[in-house]
């Protein structure tokens, strides 16, 4: 079957910049081209948009499709239309960004398969089309959130020391943060309150577990609060 | 001629939202559609994006063409995926959004003409397509963006009085801000610094003009600075 238009029409698809934290480092989810162009190549998964399908869902869908990881919450991330950004011809990409935990299931199972990988963000391979470029604008409006929004939260578990809060932080900025200073400035967020359970870090004494104040953050959330780290 | 595909493709477009303030107001620039569909409605300036053309040139070219506005520093906003959205077929839309002085020269002499208005948000008409959507959502992205950048800043002339400051920020929020704790917020963020010169608003005595400490401000400006309203 053919399709015949008047003027010429883009292609348009979908990209996905999965991140996680792993061994304290932030990775970003990427699958092994098994096709023309950059066969051969690692990408960020993706695909093209169907007809009568909404963006956001064909997101999801290629999401399933090439890494197995369901349901989740997808943030628009921004529309690159560069006239030669695929070798194909005209190609207009709309990139989404999430963040999961690594410890999600269907996952594990799935990275064990050839070609879906975490890559960490401080030793990417080559990527194939523009994808660099898409992950360096995902990075930065991941450190931007970071700084305005409770998105480096979405990472912890329930109970979560202060040292696993701080992690998050220096892993998706990509530099430590001074201690004493990460401290004082969570604590006037007034968000977390102690449990009476404490986790063994390392070498050190036990430490305290802490969970949010539940009605505090989701009244924060909905403002998005300020991380000005 | 005509262009044959294997599979469907989409059209894709770019549509702008423009605000601007007036008489205290937060105001959006509109075009009166010359053609179907739609004929005769409200809508925001926009149009097909050309084969080989950027999206954000096509932007500021529907823009310039539609409105006479040139030279925009233009931020791209959302893209508007839904399969029904145009009665026409699958368009898909890129939204860009901008903020301008209402005293531009080419937006004076093309307000005169019959088709481009500027319309207050609060007094909206009906508008095509999905155009009220995109409108709020652009809405949205404003206040947020007043919360945690200088963006209300770039519609104040060099210098000015902070009651023009608390100005801009109500019409955008679209609500009234107390002014002894508007003046101590902006105080903290120390950024302004006062001029030898005054002005006279209305009745009351002549007011300070300020104007913004210019290293400052810039770093501020790159951090994306806390309003916190």
């Amino acid at each position: 079957m053919a399709y015949t238009y008047e003027y010429p029409r883009p292609s348009v698809t979908v990209d996905l910049a999965i991140f996680t934290i792993r061994e304290g480092k932030l990775h970003v989810l990427l699958i092994r081209r098994g096709g023309q162009p950059f066969k051969g190549k690692w990408a960020l998964p993706g695909g093209f948009v169907l007809e009568g399908e909404d963006l956001e869902t064909a997101a999801l869908r290629e999401l399933q499709e090439e890494t197995g990881v369901r349901d989740l919450y997808l943030e628009q991330l921004y529309t690159f239309g560069e006239p030669q950004r695929d070798p194909r011809g005209r190609v207009i990409t709309v990139a989404y960004f999430a963040l999961i935990s690594s410890d999600r299931q269907e996952l594990s199972a799935q990275t064990d398969a050839a070609g879906v990988e975490w890559h960490a963000m401080d030793a990417l391979p080559p990527l194939a089309f523009d994808h660099e470029k898409i992950l360096e604008y995902a990075l930065d409006r991941l450190r931007n959130k970071l700084e305005y929004t409770t998105v480096g939260f979405q990472l912890l578990p329930k109970k979560f020391t202060l040292s696993e809060l701080q992690g998050i932080y220096e892993a998706i900025l990509g530099r430590g943060l001074d201690k004493r200073n990460f401290r004082r400035k969570i604590a006037l967020l007034d968000i977390l309150e102690e449990t009476d359970e404490k986790k063994m870090e390392g070498v050190h004494r036990p430490a305290r577990l802490y969970r949010f104040k539940a009605r505090k953050f989701e009244k924060l959330k909905d403002k998005g609060i300020l991380f000005p780290f």
